[in-house]
């Protein structure tokens, strides 16, 4: 085996790699706090299994994780629930062009995955357990910086009142699993949870240290902490490959060959078992919702570490 | 790192693992001559990238390889098109329930991807290129048996004769691709290369042997020969991954975690990159058209082995 | 042509003929208000162009209109709009098994015809015009009782509240309309006139009369009052022939050969154009959601009147 | 009742009413022989139950029937297999914006009603009765015949060949009906039958004299002659109005308000129960494949003679 290449030799070869690309794509619009984002940002950050940390970019800039925190809610509610989490909801991609409701109805109120908003709001509803939200959001606060192992991301509420004040269509997909009993609670309680858990800001150096366990078999290699059994970090990992791109995630397979999950925010966590964790942000979105530049960015990153799991 | 366990061993405690489980499911009882297959078939065999090979159950019978076929024909499309195969299909899971026709009038002929019949049929076309079937066919029937290293494989023409007698829905999706374009030569000859490619007969040992260089970076190990450059062999393996089991994709990458692509014939070709190829067969079904007992095979061994992507 | 048969043999004729069905069916019971009725139930009432009324059954007892009150508010919207309402819904049957979103989804946010649940909310929204929407519940009955030329109609407050409590489907559907912009007043507005129109009670004899404008070219025979012009009243019979029993508007129309409304209580609104307005009531439901005896009854009578419009 | 206008007056004014917008529209051009028509033509005819025969424009020209020949085949097919036809397919209109395979899919093979073509291939089917396609295709043909009371209408081979040449999406929907076991002869036999019928080549004037057995009653007024019992008649009108202009059905039925049935040649047969039967021909389509300027003529002369059913 080849001795492992210098990582920040790497991440500054993918920055220049990708210059030309940073700023193109569509910064998402729908609340203001999101649409004032400089496009020209962009951040990569990468924590690996054996403790090495390189970043390069704006990696000290907080940024919206908006549906990268479906990867957090649904490890915890998973060590809440356990398996009998998939009685509510399926773990297949969608295969549709959009956060679409049709599939919802022709599946009877039963998500494809936890990864589209109609299952991340089901994984909300499973993590409230009958407790006040804003006891659920500080749950998922602290998690997120337990894993992080930084004190500093917080949940901006300037875009949670955003979220909640348009979010015409997730209040329409939370009525519509009500109305097939896919969810427990008041549908205005998993809705201030799941706006809340969008509005977390966190920087790439902190997202990508928050996923590191899922690259080293559910432990935190920092803490030697386990999170979650391996077999249960294995699972996530394929959920992310299959469905963490929307309607993109066969592409994201086929070219950056890694488990990811991205946000509306312009962030993305890739996974590269038993390698690393690797967050990069970049808010120029492709027409599937995801980071042009991010995603350009892991390409460059897969081909040059040689990291793809395929 | 801890040895390497004995394969040997593995396979047969797989064997013991499933064997409650073989002869459950439904065999597939559209054509005569595989509804009168003996539900009670189970073989398993490995073939590893440093040229080991063991097996296990009856792994010299031939079967049906069905679908499986269709990860050989991509294989050499994108050989004879490159890239631009694209331009016509996809790389996206479905998310249908079955090898539907809606999605295909709603993207307006362009299928999902290579691994759902209406993609494999696309596959076919541009692969026949203005070549009679015959041709065509027997290219395929070389290129797969060069890659078994084995020259028994064969086309089972009362197979693909009543595929052709019931291939009404194939056909159907055929006349649709064509109506909108998305086929260049006359139906009937694409209907005939593919419904001639589903009856290739083999057996695990052959399979495991002839998906080797996907996982050996597009070389076969054997022989040293590049059947496919590196990057295009991890492309395959993740578009396996993300659609080789039609809607239950997700879940077999959550529950086995490899590349793999399944046949109603029920045999199932696994990738375990940078490892071994994998070939089970075991004709009772799942209601989604996957290998039961297979399926149950490979995910023990990817327990027991540790192979998983993830 | 032959004389006139007299309805008063014929009305009860008819209940002779369906008396065999009535109690058949399921009464709706997702609200206890409707679940509680009495499924033998049953009433009958025409009120013709020329003045004369007959009943027979439960004439007097009031029931849930539900949404035969979408022809009311049609009609009262396009007074105040004009065909402008057109810009925002359309006119065609809908083709779908139920009260579907996915056709919402697929036509952007336009319901296919406003008397579908969808269409009903846009035409709501289009009422409320700024106003509180007790001033809007306050001009519907006003207007309701009008046409019935009978001061007793009321909205139930019980089962407007039980409607608001159980309505997720509703609110999913609001919600959407909203977040494609084709809502312009607050989802709780709209939602509240919806439920409060739906709550409407009527008897047969009320409810034939309150239609009559719409047998009469517009004009309410006994007033002489123009409620429309003559080409508006048409054409709402037109929507309600090819539109108003959801997916079963066809077999109507088949059957019955006649404009009607159908509402979950049980209850159908049915126009022979130049003759008569007819009322039915039979709490017993198909799984289509209409009325199983009423539709009986409406069949017969067609037959006996030779009122069919083909 | 003010005295019938003079329908010789009334067609000459229609005529002027649309003047301009004749040549309007796009003509169908999937084959040659249809494409190369003069979008400037236009004709009009109207038979009336009391013998009155009156036309404007280009009447003695033939033109492609097309889909109109669906009343002609459904007429046929119900006098030989009956009401048993409908365990086939339904009598709902489709609510699909084309010709489209998804809703058969949803519905299992079973086609939403015998006017759009899946429908129209069952009926074909039953029709055919283990008879040569040659055969039922002079029964249709000499069916025809009778009807319009003149031997000259002739099905265009040219034209048939030129359907079955570039049909694949009906050969689509043929193979799939056949893969749910809804159709019981060679799929080859029903698509040439169809594609027959389709060919049909008669004037306006012949068109509206061969519907007028459904505006009376199922009578031929001319011969007396009982083509189909009166239900009938009303039934297969009711099956216009809800379906006879594919997703334009509920504005036919809105704006004109008469049963109808279009074709792609520019062809539209209307039926005014007890009046008359009215034939238009105008080549140029709207979007959705019905006559432009044959609709707007439809209009006019509903609202100058007060045919509306409604």
């Amino acid at each position: 085996m080849p001795p492992e290449p210098d990582l920040t030799d790497i991440i500054e070869a993918v920055h220049r790699d990708i210059a030309g690309e940073i700023g193109r794509g569509r910064v998402a619009d729908y609340i203001p706090a999101l649409a004032r984002i400089d496009p020209n940002k962009f951040a990569i950050a990468i924590a690996t299994v054996d403790g090495e940390a390189v970043e390069a970019g704006d990696a000290d800039e907080l940024f919206s994780i908006q549906s990268i925190s479906k990867v957090f809610t649904l490890t915890l509610v998973l060590s809440r629930v356990g398996e009998a989490l998939w009685s509510r909801l399926g773990r297949e991609p969608s295969g549709s062009a959009f956060n679409s409701i049709v599939q919802l109805e022709q599946e009877k109120g039963r998500p494809r995955n936890p990864l589209i908003n109609a299952g991340a709001l089901v994984v909300a509803d499973a993590l409230i357990a009958n407790r006040p939200p804003s006891v659920v959001i500080d749950e998922i606060t602290r998690f997120v910086r337990l894993l992080a192992g930084d004190e500093t991301a917080f949940i901006d509420e300037e875009v949670a009142r955003s979220e909640a004040e348009t979010g015409f269509r997730n209040a329409s997909l939370a009525n519509f699993l009500r109305a097939f009993g896919n969810l427990n609670h008041p549908v205005d309680d998993v809705l201030s949870t799941y706006f809340h858990q969008c509005a977390l800001a966190m920087n790439v150096r902190q997202l990508a240290r928050a996923g590191l366990f899922l690259a080293n078999g559910g432990i935190d290699p920092a803490s030697g902490e386990v999170v979650i059994p391996p077999e249960r970090a294995r699972r996530i990992n394929a959920i992310m490959l299959t469905c963490g791109h929307y309607d993109a995630s066969g592409d994201f397979a086929f070219r950056v060959g890694l488990p990811g999950k991205s946000g509306v925010g312009g962030g993305i966590l890739a996974i590269a078992p038993r390698r690393a964790s690797i967050a990069v942000w970049s808010p120029g979105l492709t027409e599937n919702g995801n980071s042009l530049a991010g995603t350009l960015a892991l390409e460059h990153l897969s081909r040059r570490t040689g990291w793809s799991v395929f």
